[in-house]
């Protein structure tokens, strides 16, 4: 790998404190357009109209997801330990930054809908016609396939894949810090310094001391904490289902022939999932959301009516769904028709437990839940749960409150004639 | 005054920790379509570029200038001050919440091109057909004049004016906080609580108990710092440079009747300078960054250009400018249209004490730049400035290194044939 | 009561920025010598030893705990809940104040070697002639009773034993928070304003409304955190060990009619266990540290070398200790007696689960244990534990890895003759 | 240099997060008799009678000096500084731990009446028969004498004496942020990994490179900020006057031959000025709080109650003092007198532009007042005031209000016959 060398340059990072990159390579690697794109694509989707500090980009989590890496790196090769493969290095520093380069605008609103993968993304920016590709290239020609190799957990030395995603990678380590940071909440703080202390490289697996357990336990505790505090908040989950329903609703008109107002590439090319990669990068959060303004003025009655919900934040409303209450959903259904309102795009139910979030799963050996191990003092191995309790106790949690989305404010008025029970049921 | 009272809810805030609302009014504000708006304008502009932290919206900034007063209020209110007329409640809290509703989308940069005046359109969603005002006059009819008077500071009771806008006003004291944490730097901290203590209301002004000089020191030494470290760094002020640049061009060759690819509305009406109310909230930060976008794919370089530039921070690069060193400013000017660049859209003398900004000037009696009074312990009233020698001596700064900002990289390869001194000069 | 109002005093604290003294009543308890006694013992005892930075006195914590009272009791009134009785306002405060003023140096250690308790001694002192009590009952005859009664929980009203003792009382949320501050470990910390939204006064108790339960879940981690990261740590623990063998070992001496060069009053009441009120107040940790620099110059060389050990930090080594690795103990402290080292005050097993601590115990119902109840939308009371996982999981652990303690420098040489098992036991 | 390299060590630090400690020496240092005693010496002296928080001690700031000289050697050794003496590396880290190693208890009231130095004493220590000595030796036979000679500041290598005791130097940075974080005010913030980058070694002084200007000038105000909120505070000054007369009345009964009922060794050798080393080691602060304590009870009443002011904080109040006022100073004087109070004990004027501190100053060229300098880009070097608007006006300030302290609840009742005048002066 030809490396340049070049004085350390530092970004003021509020989390961090500072990011340092010590490399030319990653230096060009923030400056290609596509990772300038990050700046437009927001790191937590709609959390920012539950918990407005958080605005922050993707842009940001993936310089400091590249500092936590890098941060480990330099611990593991200060110690020299054994087990750690030097030469992977450069590696680990690209896929760590680069993890994330292939999302797009509100990726778990956008991607079900329209079988679009960010991982798959990322790995054709990373190998296609992009200046990613060409900075990579002129480091080193098989540096793309790599990285790109390391993205699709298809990486040989599988400490690479580790490190970057596992139940204990600087994905998360970041993510947590850096969301905690912005919604301003307290729950997502733990030790990062003591958990980058207790690691180190062990058999081709990333391993944390036994003494080091109570760090982790943290560690895993405030993810707990923050998936049931900030990632599943039902004020976002309604947003996301309207966002959902709205490009659900788009799709289908534009299905049958319906002639929009506005409708600009690559919309076209989204809604038949045939978007070439320059189109792909075309589509950030300015778009969407510029887009989603203009179908406020769209002739279709849902359409213009799910966006002014969306870009203003008049929200569907919800109330808790127990499995004895199904009935209910139902009838609503049909009083919902009976009132000109389409309930497949105003009524939801929300199973927070089919999320693709999990706190903590031991049992499933899948690359992105590699369970936590501890290195004990003689040498052992042991997976975290076996030994805490507290672990044991958040990976069985499946708490998962069921919840049922309408739009409350529409239907308030019309329930007079409704049974007791159903109005009972929602509360009105 | 036809206040509701209503269940006290909180917003989670980084910065104030929590945002209390207690009246409905204040919720009802926020709620509006043109409040919300505001999550789509980002407080710094183009900061973000230089520090990448700093991606908040006016909308957070909104609510911490409303907290921050409240908390002020209701300090005042539980010492029973005489001089603080308390049926101003809710006028100041209105002002303080609403003091921004009319920036639009990288105000530092559009405005001064096209002749906008954010506080002038403030008042106009005050007072026009908006649902700020239907919320404003359904509490009081005549309560969008009053919270108008106050952001024009022609409120006929003198506090209100200076709590929302003076040199020690709650808009200053949340943007250093918020901006400090958001960017990630340390120097705009200071003791909110401290202040909050020493201030008091003492006939018609706000002044603070002289024991108090200390903090207030800090503050202005925080305000300082932040401006010559944050708000007046070389990086954002190039950004500004481009921004400013792009729309001076899009302008100019619409002037000429140069057929845009893409030009939707509100821009001919921008470029005109006749945006109607309903136009202008149409333009935020999607909308703009979203025709930057469409623009780099424009036939004209120029344009499409610092479009490019300006979206993948391929920023112009600066040189200090001393008096001794204008000349080469022409000279540089001849050799750039030499080479087919026009030295209009790039090459550009930066002058920082052209800016809207001064740390603090107790001489001048406007507004905003209303003095901060000490209150002596025999009651005497005195000018921060005559007692504070720190303060004295920051009142004076006028740093101001001049700064030239050209594309370095396209001169780079040509300037063999350049004088040494121009070269010397540049750095080349 | 007889009540003076007076300015609202300040104290700057690190932890809660400001301490508001608003009556005159608590302003003079604070000036009491009994109170300003606690600067002078330390609030956690010899864990400095571990952690450097803990060397912050009881003075410290019980004005926290008196801060968190009155906010508890502020926002009981502002949102006047009418289960609040509002006239017990005053108890409250004091009983949160003086809770922790019978405490005296190193009370983990000393008080059970001399059957002192520091909950008799601080009702002795509420009750006696001191300043505390004449303060008191100037302020209402009955005042010192009053407080007594809450102090011992007997106080009729329930709901102002659990503000200051329960598991969810103002005591351990300040020293969750002050402990992690001064340690400067990150376990501790916990959204206080938080909790103190989310609690009410229900029918004669302190409840959470249910929706506020995860962050009380956060708590109750943060205190399982604290006690096995800081409280129970080993370090800690060997340090307590020395210095309750210090003592031991004095009195053994005192009884034996050891010549001591060094015996001041109140030391032989102290060994005779008849401490009049006025000798107590004299033990405090100048006191004792002076004491120990004194006898690291007696003759018995067992107190003096204890002595140095404890003030100059050369503390016992210690060694996890397993059911099956107890016959060790045995064969080890015979090979000491051989070495002429006393076993009774070098040999010592520590079984943490023996400590007086608990993390959560929802079963028990006794003062200190009074369970968290979680108050229902539907008004229905459910205790934490059956809701929470997280809390089941945390109640059960019994962790409590016995550890061995020992001077493990003086053995070292030593061990050549010993069975191979007991050096391998010792990892010698 | 004998080392002995080891596994590093780290202790937890509120300040610093973590202190590392790497070389087998610096651990031993630490663990010696004479370095343990400094926590029983507080950092701040009295102030905690005012900030209630700041009771640590000079043994955390030790370590916290250690680990900032620590990470400045480190930077210069990653960046391979052509100008940094890398032999000099353990010379540096050993004055760095050691530099306060004499200080004796409340050396600030202590040292101008017994002329005791406690540089001197730190030298005592490295040098004589001491365990720092044995340790340093057995490193390096020349080492002790190495280490006094930087703490002498006759060091050969000025930048060595510069890193530990300049304007800019190690020393002031940990207990400026120390000091800051233990009291709880926010002004003694600066953002040290700032500063750590722009510092550099320039033929031999350590210089900022100057856009780091601003850092620099953030720290200043930090200091002066500092100095006049908590180092100066009247309260501390007032217990420190107190703590001066108790020390001046007992050596005065001591000449006169009183007969104490309590006077252990060594407290007639420090009344005599003739301490051993032996018997200065003995001196921390449990031997003085306990010593006050005892002599709360001695029969002469001056001493006896002086001690008890100190102790239970009955502090003398203070009077700011102007230049006209002096002459009510007489007439109190006289007052007192006739009141039978002691002026010579009881009456006080301050004059904190006496005190030993400065803010700073560029003209004078003592060791601790060596001015910062700046590295200009051209590598000229500027003396920073010459650039600094800020610097040079805190340079010049001299605030010092007098203040008159005296005990003001003794005189409150007896003023009635007093000059009106005088009682107006003292707000009586």
């Amino acid at each position: 790998m030809r490396l340049v060398n070049m004085e350390e340059k530092v970004f003021k990072d509020p989390v961090h404190q500072y990011i340092y990159v010590q490399d030319e390579l990653i230096w060009d690697l923030i400056n290609t357009r596509e990772f300038q794109r990050l700046r437009r694509i927001r790191q937590l989707g709609t959390s920012f109209m539950t918990f407005h500090g958080a605005e922050h980009s993707r842009f940001t989590h993936s310089l400091g997801v590249y500092e936590i890496t890098r941060k480990i790196i330099s611990q593991f090769e200060r110690h020299r330990y054994e087990d750690w493969p030097a030469e992977e290095r450069m590696v680990c520093l690209c896929a760590a930054l680069l993890h994330d380069v292939g999302h797009g605008p509100f990726s778990h609103s956008i991607e079900p809908i329209f079988h679009v993968d960010h991982e798959e993304w990322t790995c054709q920016i990373i190998l296609g016609d992009t200046e990613i590709n060409r900075v990579l290239r002129k480091a080193d020609e098989r540096l793309p396939e790599r990285v790109a190799a390391v993205i699709r957990k298809e990486y040989p030395q599988e400490i690479v894949v580790h490190l970057i995603s596992s139940q204990l990678d600087a994905d998360r380590m970041d993510y947590l810090l850096r969301d905690a940071y912005y919604t301003g909440v307290s729950y997502g703080t733990f030790d990062l310094d003591r958990i980058l202390r207790v690691i180190r490289p062990h058999q081709g697996r990333i391993v944390v001391k036994e003494s080091g357990m109570h760090a982790v336990e943290h560690y895993l505790m405030s993810r707990y904490q923050m998936y049931w505090q900030v990632y599943f908040h039902p004020v976002t989950r309604s947003s996301e289902i309207i966002l959902r329903n709205i490009l659900k609703r788009a799709r289908s008109l534009y299905q049958q022939g319906y002639a929009f107002r506005f409708l600009m590439d690559p919309l076209p090319a989204l809604f038949e999932e045939k978007l070439t990669l320059e189109q792909y990068l075309k589509l950030d959060e300015s778009f969407m959301q510029m887009t989603l303004m203009q179908w406020t003025k769209e002739e279709d009655a849902v359409l213009a009516d799910l966006c002014d919900r969306f870009l203003f934040r008049r929200l569907f409303k919800y109330t808790p769904l127990e499995e004895k209450d199904k009935p209910f959903v139902n009838e609503l259904r049909m009083y919902m028709k009976d009132l000109g309102i389409d309930p497949d795009y105003y009524l939801e139910i929300d199973f927070p437990s089919d999320l693709p979030y999990y706190v903590y799963q031991p049992g499933e050996e899948t690359s992105k839940k590699a369970p936590i191990l501890l290195l004990g003092e003689r040498g052992q191995i042991i997976e975290i749960s076996e030994k805490s309790e507290v672990v044991r106790s958040i990976s069985g949690v499946h708490k998962g409150t069921n919840q049922l989305y309408y739009p409350r404010e529409w239907l308030k008025q019309q329930t007079s004639a409704w049974p007791a029970e159903l109005r009972d049921f929602l509360g009105m």
